[in-house]
């Protein structure tokens, strides 16, 4: 848990929020990808030592897609930078946290990661990431 | 917005929350505090460049106590540091976004802070702060 990587922002179209979020930063986003195997469409922003993602969903089958539903747009997620995310990993559940990913994934913007139950975090949807080293 | 200075985060309980955050973080709190004005208590946890804060309501009418009626505990607030936040306001409502303290309020942890309508910010309630300077 070296830093706050991300902030993750779940919003209904991208193109709208990219141009609201320039603003708001005072920089254009650096990035755009989507995720296929999350049903995704993201793009990010640097914010000094922290970025901040917006997150469409592509399908209505996407965790996205149900949270909008549920809650509205707004914070999806906080990812925490980790230098090793096995081990960290394993910290975690020793400290009796629920991961919900025990073999981390692909995410988006070159990284490994997994996420954390936020039923064990206060209501706090919490992914590790490891930038992957070639 | 030079980097994201803290999350907040809403609790119901700060000394059972605090614990759970020692262990996600490694590493303890290093301030509590209260803010009489904003019917909170807070903790502060270092990330990094970055902080956490775990936020209580000391009332009914707090916006926390609301905020935890409503949606239950989560992620409050995004704040972003910033150099001088009396220009940034004035960038910011000239970009068209609400902000809701034009003069802005001693917040916790020697903070001048504002916020910015949600409404706004694709439901994301944003916080500017500025370390008060002797």
């Amino acid at each position: 848990m070296r830093k706050i990587e991300h902030i993750g922002i779940a919003v209904k179209d991208l193109e709208t929020s990219n141009q609201l979020f320039e603003k708001l930063l005072g920089t254009p986003a650096y990035k755009m990808e989507e995720v296929a195997s999350e049903g995704v469409k993201t793009s990010f922003f640097m914010n000094g030592p922290n970025k901040i993602e917006l997150l469409e969903a592509t399908n209505p089958d996407s965790p996205i897609a149900k949270f909008l539903e549920k809650k509205g747009e707004g914070i999806h997620h906080i990812a925490f930078d980790v230098e090793d995310i096995v081990s960290e990993i394993a910290r975690l559940k020793e400290e009796g946290f629920t991961v919900l990913n025990e073999t981390p994934k692909k995410g988006a913007d070159n990284k490994l990661v997994a996420f954390l139950h936020p039923k064990g975090t206060n209501g706090v949807l919490v992914e590790l990431c490891q930038e992957i080293r070639e």
